[in-house]
């Protein structure tokens, strides 16, 4: 019988899970060559607008195959209803029988997402962060930040209790800003920043979570030994990054360099002739192989995340296992 | 919520939903154009050997979008498991919020394909049937005939008690042949043929329904009169008709003239020359237009069906619809 997760259980399950440890597990497999993983099926629909895009694919020799269907209609809001919509489901990989359902509305495409981040932050920010950046006061910037929380409260031996890591928010509405801020405040020592320089002014670990379609930081911003994780921008007309930071960054990480021939902030770069297509490097292959890691606290690194479907296959996984054997317990 | 409909409950609404006039209406919206199917996606497994479909779409204006999983992996019956596996999904059309799981397990693939036999058999047969022959004694030959019966059923006065309908059945095996002549025989009087040559000297309406790569009816075999309808034919590969009986034929329709250019039997009959490509007639613009039907009891007419998802979207829409309506009374 196909099992049917709602999404309170679905939270449940992923308060136990190490979500960082089954991306970096996910993104190896996946520049390994051992996932199989077709082109996005799209639906489009006029009125009111909206979108659905169906990723799917499997781990080889793994247990499960994974299709979600995650939609955005923009009018949702005014029904009351998220705009976000969708699911997860899992089959067995032997037999085709449908395992399970994860009526996760979205959650868990945020989740795999920000937990992206934070293992890109693990393997290249600086080991001295001065302060984290953040732009874009949406649900990822929340959920990156509290993953990014997770990652340094699990460096941190346990007699010692963490200093509240200094965070700097940009936003284009300042109140929204300002209610991120009071959210996180338990966490992390909030500032608001008036402009994206004066966020990049004052932190070496920034994320940007914008669907901007122009650059919002600028190269002459950038401070030596920054870290940047790019994850707003997932298709060909979106853009957070003035191209130049790739060019001047030492270091640019693709997490699909497939994906990023079409989309993304290295396809504009590329396209601006501001990098060769050459220059970067995939995630699964840098995160196993050392010399190819942020050297040293002067290096800039970028991380140009446009999201893959190992990620949903990972997570989706990991929910269910965990299910599973709380179902057994 | 999402409502969740298991196998037994699908089942129970189907005997309450004209599926022939659903699929009437299907057909008619896609040759119209009215319909939004993007090419299907494909995923491929090698241990086991095992393939799965993803083939979604909508009708505009309509209340639905529908997604169905479809799976085939030919070692299940080993395990005690049914080769087909699979489920439907129905979607808000303008909220993108996931309504409906029908935990199908492929059978709303089989009423569909055999709902669309007997819509072709109401347009196209001739109006007296002196046999009703089968190739084939699989789960679509049952279907396909329990299709028939409900068809022919409908049509006669209810005062009258119809005589049971002649039906030859040819198979491979002899055995199955013989226990579907069993299953069938409150219903039909059957008789086993030794050939399909037999079936064809018996029968003017003839569906032919097997997995078979090379010919099994021969243009020689087929009298005036016949109505031919191929459901078994959906790739490249697949033929159950000798090209030749499609150039006899005075009328060719296809299901989808799309599809026809790359699988079924219109396919390998334009690859052979035995036809030209321009000679097949949609499905849906032949049901709107009673000059493109059948025009007397000696034409030979033949129908090739290779599944389109908007006979998915009627079926599933019309299960949920009938669900909601129970659930209301």
């Amino acid at each position: 019988m196909t099992t049917i997760i709602p999404l309170s259980q679905i939270k449940q399950s992923l308060t136990s899970v190490n979500l960082i440890d089954a991306m970096e597990k996910g993104f190896i497999q996946f520049s390994l060559g051992n996932c199989v993983v077709p082109p996005v099926g799209e639906l489009l629909f006029d009125e009111p607008k909206g979108d659905t895009h169906i990723k799917y694919g499997y781990i080889k020799k793994d247990n499960y195959y994974v299709i979600k269907i995650a939609s955005g209609f923009y009018d949702n809001p005014q029904l009351g209803l998220a705009s976000s919509q969708g699911l997860m489901l899992l089959f067995n990989q032997k037999t085709g029988v449908p395992e399970a359902i994860l009526l996760d509305e979205g959650y868990l495409t945020d989740m795999r997402t920000a937990a992206a981040g934070a293992l890109v932050a693990k393997y290249f920010a600086p080991r001295q962060i001065k302060g984290i950046g953040i732009i874009g006061t949406g649900i990822q910037a929340e959920q990156q930040l509290m993953q990014l929380h997770a990652l340094y409260e699990s460096q941190t031996a346990d007699s010692k209790k963490p200093i509240k890591q200094a965070v700097w928010l940009w936003g284009r509405n300042c109140d929204n800003a300002e209610i991120l801020a009071g959210k996180l405040s338990q966490y992390f020592d909030c500032n608001i920043a008036q402009s994206p320089a004066q966020v990049a002014a004052n932190c070496n670990l920034i994320v940007t979570t914008t669907p901007s379609e122009s650059a919002l930081l600028q190269a002459s911003d950038i401070q030596p030994g920054t870290h940047i994780t790019a994850v707003g921008s997932d298709t060909e007309h979106k853009q957070e990054l003035d191209s130049q930071i790739l060019a001047l960054a030492d270091i640019v990480i693709s997490d699909s360099i497939a994906q990023s021939k079409s989309r993304g902030e290295i396809y504009r770069a590329v396209c601006a002739k501001a990098i060769d297509a050459r220059k970067p490097v995939e995630l699964g292959t840098a995160l196993t192989n050392a010399s190819l890691q942020r050297q040293n606290d002067q290096q800039i690194t970028i991380a140009d995340l446009t999201g893959v479907a190992v990620q949903d296959i990972m997570i989706a996984s990991a929910v269910y296992q965990h299910h599973l054997s709380n179902q057994q317990a």
